[in-house]
């Protein structure tokens, strides 16, 4: 076993909280646009519910390969139809679509990021897109080391390649480096190439810690309730 | 014309003084393995004299793609039998080929990125590797949004896939895009595919103002003598 040198991180979800973001930005907009009310939480859900068969659409190659501002989009534009939602112009619906580019950090991130990143170099692992990761991370103040996206390899995790490239551009040993996520699919993924990897519980990911998968596993290397709880764990 | 949203810099070079670095770490490198005195000026030279034809045996096709630790590597490998230098081992030779890891940055590149960053998106646009020019970043502290490399693209610069790469991964037009370079075939490059360019002299980048090019050119749209200039060109 290598030493870590790198730690790669999952990003909605993980260092990011979608829901909330979206529910409490949804309520401003529908202010903002004279809205009927809109029930966001259920709205939230139903969009990130729509990304996971759209990436898969992408994965099988029914799909050429679309950004994840592009599959949003896609499935915001269907949204907007089955919320009964009218009159917004292309701006409001871009700016709407850029919420995920505006998603706040959990508050362990930022400082949990920046004791991480004394030790070990810290990327995102992202299926978002290159300019969404940039933007958020200008926004939340995220202190990566450098921005690696599933966009980079046209591969959607939990595609092999965006593991393996993400360990090749890097230059480290697939076990040199740390996935880090609150989705067991992502770890699992993770392993079968041989990185390492940390499990991270966000119980209120989906709104209730009823919703969410917080058992922690064996197999992997750690499972914590923070990133800075994990970077206690790392020494640093 | 639309407003400029992002700045790709050129490093070696721009950013950062390589010949300096080389020519300082270099003389700590001799005294520490016991070297016979070794011109370190002309090595540094020599060195980056190599890069060159490498890359263009690579965009000719008539290498597969290789990294610039690699090419640096193939080069430092002929350098050190040139020289004369015997007695390193694998190690010493690795320590030293990573040289370009460490480089130095001019005295202005840190304050005058820190102040770009509060307006644009700044990233690298560099052929070094993604490894590579993390390890600077963190090493010098220069404060990337985001790290893009040739190396994202197997498309070494003055290809136009590098810019082009450049502007779609971070999702702006052609012309929402500074390049900014101290070597003018790398902004002539990119001006063919429609990036904006700022010109930074570096007088002292071949160790004497004599062997620059630094004339203003009034097809670039800045000529400045600093990246804190620039800052202040672009009122940040």
């Amino acid at each position: 076993m290598h030493q870590i040198k790198a730690l790669a991180f999952d990003v909605f979800g993980t260092v990011v909280d979608w829901r909330g973001s979206i529910i409490a930005e949804g309520a401003a907009f529908e202010r903002e646009h004279n809205l009927k009310p809109i029930d966001w939480p259920r709205f939230a859900d139903a969009w990130r519910a729509g990304y996971m068969p759209a990436m898969d659409r992408v994965r099988r190659g029914e799909l050429g390969w679309l950004k994840i501002d592009e599959l949003h989009r896609m499935i915001l534009d269907d949204l907007v139809r089955d919320f009964g939602i009218a009159g917004l112009n292309e701006d409001a619906m871009e700016h709407l679509n850029h919420v995920w580019h505006r998603l706040r950090p959990w508050p362990d991130s930022v400082p949990g990021l920046t004791r991480l990143k004394r030790k070990f170099v810290v990327t995102t692992l992202s299926n978002g897109n290159l300019s969404l990761l940039v933007n958020m991370a200008r926004n939340a103040g995220l202190p990566w080391d450098c921005v690696i996206s599933a966009e980079l390899f046209h591969h959607y995790k939990p595609d092999p390649e965006a593991y393996r490239g993400c360990a090749e551009l890097l230059d480290v040993a697939p076990d040199e480096l740390l996935m880090v996520a609150s989705h067991k699919s992502d770890l699992r993924a993770a392993k079968t190439v041989g990185l390492r990897t940390a499990f991270i519980r966000r119980p209120m990911e989906f709104g209730s810690p009823a919703t969410a998968d917080l058992k922690a596993e064996a197999d992997f290397d750690f499972n914590v309730d923070s990133i800075e709880e994990l970077a206690a764990a790392l020494d640093t």
